[in-house]
């Protein structure tokens, strides 16, 4: 996972998804350099080599990437639905579009901002969202567009949420929640219909739900985590993409906890974000591969 | 906290506890000063200097400390009463004696004894006792006597408590469950009088109660964990003492888990063990303050 | 080591180093207790007890410290100089002076720019000095005065420090050095009279001097690190403050290596200047005592 | 790098490594395919898609792997001699013979011991060779023999190391010096014909020859750790494996890095051991790739 972001152009990166069999990579290998790829890198795991899942990420150069993509995909249909496999390829010099969502916290947002603004990030960032006006003008500095959409305090939240959903459609290709203390409705997961990646500001599954540090102090741990997920329905209950602690002792107060809670938390959201961005990630039921 | 022992000869180990107020610090220092004892390293922590807890670690040197010991008692109990102070003191030349309680695992167990052969337990081992025998050979090896307490398959482990309880009593001052399968009964907790220290194959709050390890494959945690605490009669929830973490990818199975665990749960039940007969840890409520 | 800055109003750091004896401790509450102070925090090192260095930090309260702050002087003057003991005395609510000299990396300048913004870092900081200009902007967004001192290639640095010292003169008490790409002076070091805190970006004594990622590639290790460390003549060879490392494999290029560790560069500066802004770091010799 | 041996009956595992070019995934995909392979596993590095070198690790089952090897490595040496590939294929149900060279320090030898008996090194161990006798005993209970080789006081080792040579030739298929604190002759290593993996009690390049932990103190790190390499004629200069670290302050003692260095070595020489033994290290120069 080398964090320099190379020259993409002419890349391709093909993640492949389905019941394992014989002959997958002969196949994979076969069709790229029939339409004159040379792979760069590969990756794969089978969850079982008899009868198990296969999934596979690909990189691979191709001069005239973008005008050879039609023919490549066409024949990635013929070849791999013939096997019963699913795929994605994606141009890699065409960066994701990400949106974050923020509440008060900037810690996750200028983490992101900032790996942004130093190539580490491949991505494009069109919107900040945030239900609060204090990092407007940070967000702004660093040259991208900020919008404010309040969050009115009663239980319905469907009039911001269209709001956003309408800032985000046809615009964005994930979206960040970068500490946006907001439950989002299942009505706006259905619509939205890119993936969201959530920083919880604790070592799931322990201490889901609100105020992680202070259950935390409470239970007296010595160590303190944060789990970066992709959004499903169940709150805190989705895919796990990337976590990790730091260690603590009795003389951290809650408040304590939470502002070294902080470093862990953009450290591991800005991973979660980059393997996202690189199509690293691969979602399977509740699980996720990371390659 | 220094892994090798020292000469502990004529060390004494003061551990007070109480209200915070002024002048504790100095009524200790000279009550130490004028018993003849030469200061050797001071921990002390307070959870609000004003109106909250007070604990301290004070290990000093004094010669013949044995013969003064009754003296320099009787001293604390005069001093530190009126300041509503409770304290403990040993002689740090007296290890104290641990008994370990296992089943079938041996992970945790071999560490420990030998970890005690390389002198960096500063304990004896009068016993080590199993419901099973696969490890007798290899304790007995270490010189330590193995006792086999056969735990009968049904809910009513009355029997076999009852022959533990008669093989510690008097016996042991702590005991340690090295991946000891059976839960204890509130009637043993009651009797036993010597705290118990466990080590849990999980990240605790996470993984509560049986199979951590199956569950955190299914989770799809990115890191595994192991902790050690204070077994109270809410299974899985003393006073945590230590805990640590290895990373996990999606490549490893269940199995994966549980050998990986192994080597977490080793190390982080030897270091709650070393720092228990260190007395460097003091139970507050349902935490501890480690020192 | 609290994150967070608790209101240290009429709070004292006392820190006292000398030739260890029976009675430091006693005596040095004794003081406190008489000068109506009450002990927030007390951590102390023997090197050994019979015939070391003896080392101690005690942070007490005092009701109007400022005014009580000559009369303590005064009977720690004379009873402390009596035992051999130097000390020194600072007012918690009175923050250190912080100057940061940086060339064109940012990544530590902002990470302590912006930890100081976040209120966890007990220091003001009077000015920024650079060689380039480049960070110009970013360090006056932050309310940041930044001067421009430009460094001429040839070998002889004098004028461009003479401006420095000029800026530095009276107005700040440390300095740090967030990846400033000069080698400072003898005569400078000689000249400036306030501490110099260092970022190597490398795990010293490993990879001493330049181009240190570029030589931890060469070698194919599988950690790279960064040091932070006072200034002193012997370049890379100060007294350590903190260290520590991250993962990396052989996919990594040294372009790679370099990206990653300006994560544990930052990480490890900041802990450095957080302590020495508290008092934490006592020198001695080449080392340090980090409490 | 699963830890848990799978049932490895007619897996093979092939390594390729050559100058990178186009359609060599395919050329091998598709020998393992017409050789009725089934892979199970695949991983590669390239150092440059362009001009640069490949590597790739292959695991593939293959009913009747052994039946079918010679003719399989046939087609190696015709499809991968045509692209400028060298390869070795190994099957995987076949475990390499590992002999352990160690001094007086137990630790390391008896982690390996102890892993192989739970079943987590892939290896048989045909002897022990010390030149001490005070882990016979404890070596001959995990049913290993063990051999008594002297290493008299002068310099001239030739006797010695002819002894263990006689001990090794053609019984084992490498050498593992488990805190072995004699250096090996370049005669030595000329002759001994099997790879050699040392562990080195730093963290290298730091504190290179004699006494590491010592000069750790005196540097005042504040982490210390462990190498694991192949050995060359270079001392501690060959292919680093692994490495880690562990914290330490300015509490430890050089004693006390020692002892805790020992938990560092046992583990960092017992990944690189296993890695081995699963055909993981590919060396490349001075560098190794680890799959």
């Amino acid at each position: 996972m080398a964090v320099h972001i190379k020259d993409q152009k002419d890349q391709a990166c093909l993640i492949v998804h389905g019941p394992d069999q014989p002959g997958i990579v002969s196949a994979v290998a076969a069709l790229v350099t029939r339409n004159q790829g040379n792979i760069v890198s590969l990756d794969q795991y089978s969850s079982d080599p008899t009868g198990g899942d296969f999934f596979q990420r690909v990189v691979f150069n191709r001069p005239d990437l973008a005008l050879a993509l039609p023919e490549i995909e066409a024949d990635l249909g013929k070849t791999l639905t013939r096997l019963g496999l699913t795929w994605t390829i994606t141009d890699r010099s065409v960066p994701k579009r990400m949106a974050i969502l923020v509440s008060t916290s900037d810690h996750c947002l200028l983490e992101l901002l900032w790996r942004h603004r130093r190539g580490e990030l491949q991505v494009t960032i069109p919107m900040v969202i945030s239900n609060h006006t204090n990092t407007a003008e940070d967000v702004r500095s660093f040259g991208v567009p900020f919008f404010h959409v309040p969050s009115p305090p009663g239980p319905d939240k469907s009039h911001s949420e269209e709001q956003i959903l309408k800032l985000l459609a046809g615009n964005v290709d994930f979206v960040v929640l970068a500490r946006y203390m907001q439950i989002l409705s299942p009505d706006f997961l259905d619509t939205v219909e890119v993936p969201l990646i959530n920083i919880h500001h604790s070592f799931l599954p322990a201490f889901i739900g609100a105020a992680p540090y202070r259950k935390a102090k409470q239970r007296g741990v010595k160590l303190i985590g944060a789990t970066s997920h992709y959004v499903t329905k169940e709150l805190d209950e989705g895919p796990i993409i990337e976590q990790d602690v730091a260690r603590v002792t009795h003389v951290h107060t809650a408040t304590d906890l939470q502002a070294r809670g902080a470093y862990v938390e953009r450290a591991v959201l800005s991973r979660a974000v980059e393997w996202h961005a690189e199509d690293r990630v691969v979602r399977h039921g509740n699980q996720t591969i990371v390659f």
